[in-house]
C-alpha cells in the first residue's frame, strides 16, 4: 500500500466511532503520525494549525483506541475506525459535526420513501 | 453559517450512507457544487483532477440523494448523508474504501472487550 500524501505531506483522515458508525472528525496525518498510529494502536495527527504531532487526547485523556484503518480507491484518504475515550470534538460535543446546515430533507418522508422502495424490491423478488 | 473554503476554494466533504453510516468517498466541494447540492439536494462536487464542477452520477446514473448536511466545529468540513442510487466508487465498490491496512485489531475481543466494559459500567450503575 503506497498512501499517497499531499504537496504538504499529509493525509486527509475521516475518524469514524467503530461501534455507532458516527463520523466523529475529519483530521490530517503525516507520515509520523500514520506510522505512530499504526504502532500504538491510538490515534495520531498532525496539526495544521500548531503544525504539530498531535497525540489526539494526550491533554484531555480522551485518546482513541484504533480499531481499523482502510484507505480509499486513490490512496490519498483514509477511514480510522476508533473506540473513544471520551468526547472527539474539543467544544466537548461527542463529534465535531454539530452544526447542522441541512436536515433530514422531508425527515421521515425520506425514511418512508427508502422503506417503501425496499418493500416494493422485496415483493418483486419474490 | 459561514463556511471555510480552503486557499483553493474547496471544503473537504465526508459522503455518509445516511443508513448503514458507511463511508462512501471524501470529496471535495467549491462554492458552486455546495450551492447546487442544496439547491438540488443532490450531490455535486468538484474534480480536482478534471479541475471542474461534477454532478456525481450524472454519467454513471449513480446520483446520490442528500439527506443531511453538517458541518464541524470550524466550518472546514462537512459530513453530507446521502441514499446512493448505486455504488459510490468509480470502480464499482459500494465505498471508496475497500482497502485494508489495519483490520480489527484483534477483531471480536476488542469487541468483546467493549461489551464487557458496558456490563461493568451497568452494573455499577445499578
Amino acid at each position: 500500500m503506497n498512501l499517497r500524501f499531499d504537496e504538504n505531506g499529509l493525509i486527509p483522515v475521516v475518524l469514524q466511532h467503530a461501534k455507532t458508525k458516527e463520523v466523529l472528525t475529519l483530521a490530517y496525518m503525516n507520515e509520523e503520525s500514520y506510522n505512530k498510529t499504526l504502532e500504538t494502536k491510538e490515534t495520531w495527527l498532525y496539526s495544521r494549525s500548531r503544525q504539530e504531532l498531535w497525540h489526539k487526547g494526550a491533554t484531555s485523556g480522551n485518546t482513541q483506541r484504533v480499531v481499523s484503518i482502510s484507505a480509499d480507491c486513490d490512496q490519498d484518504a483514509l477511514v480510522v475506525a476508533v473506540l473513544p475515550n471520551g468526547p472527539a470534538c474539543h467544544t466537548g460535543a461527542d463529534s465535531c459535526f454539530f452544526e447542522p446546515i441541512l436536515e433530514g430533507d422531508g425527515g421521515p418522508s425520506v425514511q418512508a420513501i427508502a422503506a417503501l422502495e425496499e418493500v416494493i424490491k422485496d415483493r418483486y423478488a419474490s
